[in-house]
């Protein structure tokens, strides 16, 4: 609504008092309608005034009731009244001058249009780019069978919450402060102790940067290392989270076929700058990447002065032996910064990963990380240093690997058991989730079967970037999983009826 | 140390038996060499074993001792040598014929070099540009004068930690978990509520996305809106952290001056693809910015569809009345996204800032927040969430406000009474530190002394993007400081002699 009242000229002591009703009624009009608004009263009544303003229907120059006046129309305070008034001249809508009264101060060329608050979808190049990926989606629900998350129920909460009070009771407010952005020493030291023991990774607290996520680190490699139009190594299939974080940096992907020893690239395929391996547990076919294929690969990387990511991703939960050491500690050129996630080990709001980088890269990345988001929360980096200091991170996870090597025997059997006529189970020496292949032709069809079984079983196509290496799948998510919940979603499933 | 052996051909019991003690030398010699090394006894003897494959000292085909004897000349246990072969053959480095013993499986072309570590510095071009920026720097030190950060010895961390209790208690383990990456809904709602009432923005939860740092925020808009080579104009001085980010994207960046009522274009400037301002308080020098300003901007954007960036860094800490409310809420096209950080008004390790952006940009930035690192800490949305809820963000506000009013005014104070010969304060209407300027030319040569003199004096040179419009000053950051300290520090200060 605009109501146009122009008394610009209108000075006559006579005239106003005829007119002030009218001014009265609008101004009452306005401030009736903000009624359901949010905020003080003060705030209310210099609203009106602002969009009255703004609106057109109060011109520059015109002259506003006494605050006195105001206050008996509106029936607020006079004291409520007077403060609005002095805000909005504060602010530049109104002006008032000594003796002669309260006048709009604002010159409006033409009346503000009505509110269209949608605006419009206007992106970069690289923004459209980074929609078009359609971004990577956490798993969400703990339901059977939604991809690999940890089991909550388990975690000692209780020894956290006692870490989290200590911290905070030796180190208080320091803990609330900003923090090194390379991550909190007493962590990065911690780390650099526990991957050095058990993934034979070859680093010191000074290469080891903390971030929030292994997303955080991908896309940090994929913006420092790689330029628009670099040809990347993927593994096909190959995680997503990775292809969409090298395809937000311009990245020329290419796909290159995993068999059962890990990735097997042609001799044909273009030198990569950057190759992106999962090596102790391919995501998501389970693979390992055998000892030949890592050397050969490293003295790729060596001879074409390109990067090889390790993705470490679950090597803490192997449940045949123990995982081979990381391909980091094999490399002799540092050309393998080396990727690990606290998402899956303790929980995933924890908001911790970490990534080891060749000391020439430090700065850089530590640089990148503030001007990307700063750093790391300094409490949660202070609980989980002390979680591994303390010897409960190791224990932690040998309970989880006994639990979750259980929950994959119990799935394996039971898939066996009820499942045999269309699933294939693939290599499952780790990991939270189990990859089975499923006739060709037919995940579509199995997968809209079990979802009306009230099972969610996420496919396998959406890890391939072809659609013709495109092999039917399903990725099972069994870790958060009780054996009673794997039993009834796996007889579910067993209804499923091949056409 | 390369020790080449080659018994390759030797298969003769005599010959065996000879030179055993030859090979067990060899082995007990590199195992001794690891004895300082981490890990326990097997993976002790697991890496000797590689070491001496990998660099060349043991060759493919050639046999090893057996684990009994392995044990007898390592003086480990049986079960260690046996699990060290067991894990080496799964690993490919050694195969086991039964009945006839342990050989090398592994074939080096030629043997591993020795470990370079420190890499190169391959950067990509985009990598180039954000480490010539040279990264954002945080506050580190609450010492007079390091750049404002809040008092964290005043934060109610007592409350802060019973709602922490709480919402465990309350939520359990679902705040472990993955979390919505456009951020927790209860904290959307309360923020949108928030800053509705307190500054005008007009805004639903829908709209809000819930981000680690307004760095963050200011990262994904440069990504999501700007092209490389797109005009952006910047507050000259302005806010460096800004600068970094679309410096990052590849903008253009246009230094705009600022007088006494904010931004200032010029009307030759080439038209913007986006506009950064701090119109509550312009950042570093305090200056609001004018209504009709803001009018005329906002005009200006919906003329040339471009964006204005409303960075309200500081707007909860305004001493002298209120601060005029948002520039979003005087926008009536949708191009106003709107930035408020935590970091200040509770603390910077929470990790938690908010962007407000029009509908039609919430899906693209949500992706793009799934590309970057996911989302943010749930426990810690949870509780500042509830924190606001229960009315304590508020007051914690009102109290903090009327301590930082209390410290500038005592700041203010002490500058007149002690650094009147060469410091003129700037507007400090609001906000954790005081810009003020010095006589030309004595920014560098007066930051000397004040460092000799024990004081820190941020200056404002590194503000200012071109050279030629560089204004000499000092940045002082009061918030953190008692009166007392103030007090010390100024006195300090006041011996600084001009030259």
């Amino acid at each position: 609504m605009t109501i146009v009242l122009d008394f610009g000229l209108i000075v006559d002591t006579y005239f106003i008092v005829a007119i002030r009703p009218i001014m009265s009624q609008v101004l009452l009009t306005l401030f009736q309608q903000s009624g359901n608004a949010k905020g003080t009263l003060r705030e209310r009544v210099c609203n009106t005034l602002r969009n009255a303003i703004l609106d057109g229907a109060l011109k520059e120059g015109q002259k506003l009731p006494s605050s006195r006046v105001l206050a008996a129309d509106l029936q607020v305070s006079r004291i409520t009244a007077e403060a609005a008034y002095a805000q909005l001249e504060a602010e530049g809508y109104l002006q008032r001058m000594m003796g002669r009264g309260t006048y709009v101060a604002l010159q409006m060329n033409k009346p503000m249009p009505a509110r269209k608050t949608t605006g419009q979808l206007r992106l970069s190049q690289r923004g459209s780019m980074i929609v078009k990926t359609g971004g990577c989606r956490d798993p969400e629900s703990p339901l059977p069978f939604a991809a690999g998350t940890p089991d909550l129920r388990a975690f000692p909460l209780k020894v956290w919450k006692q870490i989290t009070a200590q911290q905070l009771r030796t180190q208080g407010e320091k803990l609330l402060g900003y923090g090194d952005p390379q991550g909190y020493l007493p962590l990065r030291e911690a780390v650099a102790r526990y991957v050095g023991q058990t993934r034979g990774v070859n680093c010191d607290a000074q290469q080891v940067i903390v971030l929030t996520s292994s997303q955080q680190a991908l896309q940090l490699i994929a913006t420092l290392l790689i330029d628009n139009g670099d040809n990347v190594w993927m593994e096909e299939p190959g995680y997503s989270g990775a292809r969409n974080a090298f395809i937000s940096a311009g990245a020329s992907l290419i796909p290159v076929s995993v068999d059962k020893c890990g990735l097997l690239p042609e001799r044909t395929l273009p030198v990569p700058r950057l190759t992106y391996l999962t090596p102790s547990h391919q995501y998501p076919t389970g693979v390992p990447l055998s000892l030949e294929r890592r050397l050969a690969l490293l003295e790729m990387a060596h001879r074409t002065r390109s990067w090889i990511i390790e993705d470490d991703y679950d090597s803490e939960f192997h449940y045949d032996g123990q995982p081979m050491p990381s391909m980091q500690g094999l490399d002799r050129h540092g050309n393998v910064p080396y990727i690990v996630t606290f998402s899956k080990a303790l929980f995933p709001s924890l908001r911790l990963a970490y990534l080891i980088v060749p000391a020439a890269l430090v700065a850089a990345f530590t640089k990148a990380r503030t001007v990307y988001d700063g750093h790391c929360a300094q409490l949660t980096q202070a609980v989980t240093a002390e979680f591994i200091l303390q010897g409960y991170f190791a224990s932690h996870i040998r309970y989880m690997r006994q639990l979750y090597r259980s929950r994959r025997d119990w799935l394996l059997l039971q898939i066996e058991q009820n499942l045999s006529h269309f699933a294939t189970p693939q290599p499952a020496g780790g990991g939270l989730q189990l990859a089975i292949w499923l006739p060709v032709g037919q995940e579509k069809e199995l997968t809209r079967q079990a979802q009306k079984l009230g099972v969610i079983t996420p496919g396998l196509a959406a890890q391939y970037q072809t659609a013709t290496a495109l092999r039917d799948g399903w990725l099972l998510g069994f870790s958060a999983l009780t054996p009673g919940e794997i039993t009834q979603a796996v007889v579910q499933l067993g209804k499923i009826r091949l056409t």
